[in-house]
């Protein structure tokens, strides 16, 4: 099996499961309990929590544990509006972020909030100016995610956050979910207010996630309750899921300088490979883009034929998004950078993780020729 | 060991540990691609949807998926208000409420809300009547806990379901989280249009949930996003936590005859032996309780002094419910019944779980007798 979706989620590493089984089978008190099951569990929180902490150069108390990467936008988005609402009702956010980004914006522009939403360009990418111009005395937030999902174009997030130290009234929200591990980010440096972070997207477990909230930033909570997490998100916690995202990001970060190395030959060698098939035109940008995605098209073929196609020859792509890739719409990322609508419908995403091989790129690339052929073959 | 802490949290059978890793290792695509890897994912979900459902007796596409009780909790009743803030903005509820509710309400408040607290009689019990003269025209959502978390009294849920059919503006929800599996519960009989539970009270695993929502209502999403979970809770699934839930409560509900008769025998054993103690007050009423829980206190002795003497012995109990053990504040529950508050300060919460034995209560007795001797002794 070719697995070439990491994007939409990734296979566990075997020690993260391990993680999660003993500290479920052995440590299973509630976190909040008095007695000493109760410490233990604690314990492994907090040192899950330094242990991301460290590993993202930044402070424990400031890692707030969530169930994914949806959680967190949605954490980020709302509570910032729910928190500041007296001070501004204005967001500014880009046209190609993840749909918890975008459907959280439109919930709140239903409940009276003012959104713009910046353009990108034909790369994918927004520009820091059109930001700037867009802030008005009622902005509160501004978010733009890191490394975009579907084509892996990386945003100037260092520069959006020099220009907001200007703003001290504006927050600055990055969705981090495809860029943790693949394009390095600090958070200080990029003077980041709230970040998001997902377990499963870096061989950790479904239903874990982080938010960083820098010291002295406030929210209102979206789950009120027992006070957990600094009263940011009550709910007894996962401890078991959170130790194992702690080894999964420990894990890749280990990987990180090799992985890279080995991904961008990967990339290298896939773009030129699928350049020179007739009829493809790829929309990843040639620089200022993560080296684990590419997402391009073949001209004349629906993306869902292909996708087909290769599982057949058990390789795994995706359309667009996992979440949008039932919808049947092209997908609104490419259309904002100005793929013209039925191209977009052909467009596949390869998405890569430090597990793949430059020998799986050549069975992929074998693979999608003899597909070519064949489909042009039945269609002809 | 000797755990009788099971209203904090449960150990999740060794079967529901399986099936996470399984499903984890060998099905870890995400249920919304396209490719096969996805289907397999999905059909997983389907299946812990379905299987949940037929237990609980209700359809499978009432069954809603959440990273546990507390985001259920918040879901229901900030989604309720969001939903019908312009139909009214008037809220009822009890003074026994687990935080997730109170803190819920209190946030809505906050924001413009009207919430009516109905008191509980010295058993721990609202009253219907009570709760019918709070209805107002405002009134949009009515919550009420099935079984209390710490004294283990059980509210008149049927009784109250009854009474808002006549209500068709008013929602019902229920917070199942302690009744699960110990006290039977028919969600169509009592008219219930929300219910909470989580998995990790009854040996599934930690950040996992579900909530009932009853076919034709409509909430707004605390998640927005991707659209999973008919758009009520957007975020990539955890499939794993859910096929293990589904697993937990299988294999929770096989046991409830004998192990139903088998906890009451406990109990019965417990309160009769902790009422000859000298000094010993029990405060879970002696009828319309869950077979689960005991709370007491026993006069002199402060509750943390007690939790740690017993630990000693290898016995985990607790005082009130874990998230609120650390703040040394009295019982909310045992003052609203009226319980003096330096006796609700001594107060213990003993929660069984089919897991324990009269055995093991047995031993218990034996060492509470011994403890307190003893501490009688260093306090002469
Ligand atoms: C950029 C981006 N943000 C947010 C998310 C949502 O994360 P999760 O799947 O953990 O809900 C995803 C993944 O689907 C993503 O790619
Ligand atoms: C009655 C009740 N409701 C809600 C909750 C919250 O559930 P969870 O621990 O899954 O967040 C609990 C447990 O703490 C509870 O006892």
């Amino acid at each position: 099996m070719i697995y070439f979706d990491n994007s939409a989620t990734t296979k566990p590493y075997k020690e993260v499961l391990e993680a999660f089984n003993k500290v479920s089978a052995e440590y299973f008190g509630n976190p909040s309990s008095l007695h000493g099951l109760g410490g233990m569990a604690e314990k492994l929180l907090l040192q899950a929590r330094e242990q991301m902490a460290k590993l993202l150069k930044v402070q424990s108390n400031e890692i707030y544990f969530t169930s994914g990467g949806t959680e967190s936008n949605n954490i980020a988005i709302k509570g910032t509006a729910l928190m500041y609402r007296n001070r501004g009702r204005h967001i500014i956010t880009t046209k190609i972020e993840h749909p918890s980004i975008k459907e959280s914006m439109e919930q709140l522009r239903s409940l009276g909030f003012q959104i713009t939403y910046i353009p990108v360009d034909d790369r994918g990418i927004v520009s820091v100016s059109e930001i700037e111009k867009a802030i008005t005395d009622e902005t509160i937030l501004v978010s733009v995610m890191h490394v975009n999902n579907e084509t892996g174009s990386v945003q100037p997030i260092k520069e959006i956050g020099q220009l907001l130290k200007r703003y001290s009234k504006v927050l600055f929200h990055v969705d981090h979910v495809q860029g943790i591990g693949k394009v390095p980010l600090h958070f200080y440096e990029s003077n980041i207010d709230l970040c998001t972070i997902s377990g499963h997207k870096f061989h950790g477990l479904k239903g874990t996630g982080a938010l960083f909230i820098r010291h002295g930033v406030k929210i209102s909570p979206l789950f009120s309750g027992g006070g957990q997490e600094w009263n940011q998100r009550s709910g007894t916690e996962n401890v078991a899921g959170m130790v194992a995202m702690a080894k999964a990001l420990r894990l890749t970060l280990l990987r990180q300088d090799t992985g890279l190395a080995e991904l961008i030959i990967i990339k290298d060698f896939l773009r030129k490979e699928l350049e020179k098939i007739e009829g493809v035109q790829i929309y990843t940008p040639a620089t200022q883009s993560s080296p684990h995605i590419i997402n391009f098209s073949i001209r004349g073929f629906k993306a869902e034929v292909f996708v087909h196609a290769l599982e057949e020859r058990n390789i795994f792509v995706s359309t667009t998004s996992a979440c949008a890739s039932k919808t049947r719409k092209a997908s609104s990322v490419l259309l904002a950078m100005g793929v013209p609508e039925d191209e977009a419908m052909s467009s596949i995403r390869l998405s890569l993780s430090f597990e793949n091989t430059l020998d799986e790129a050549k069975q992929f690339i074998a693979s999608v020729k003899e597909a070519v052929l064949k489909l042009r073959e039945v269609m002809n």
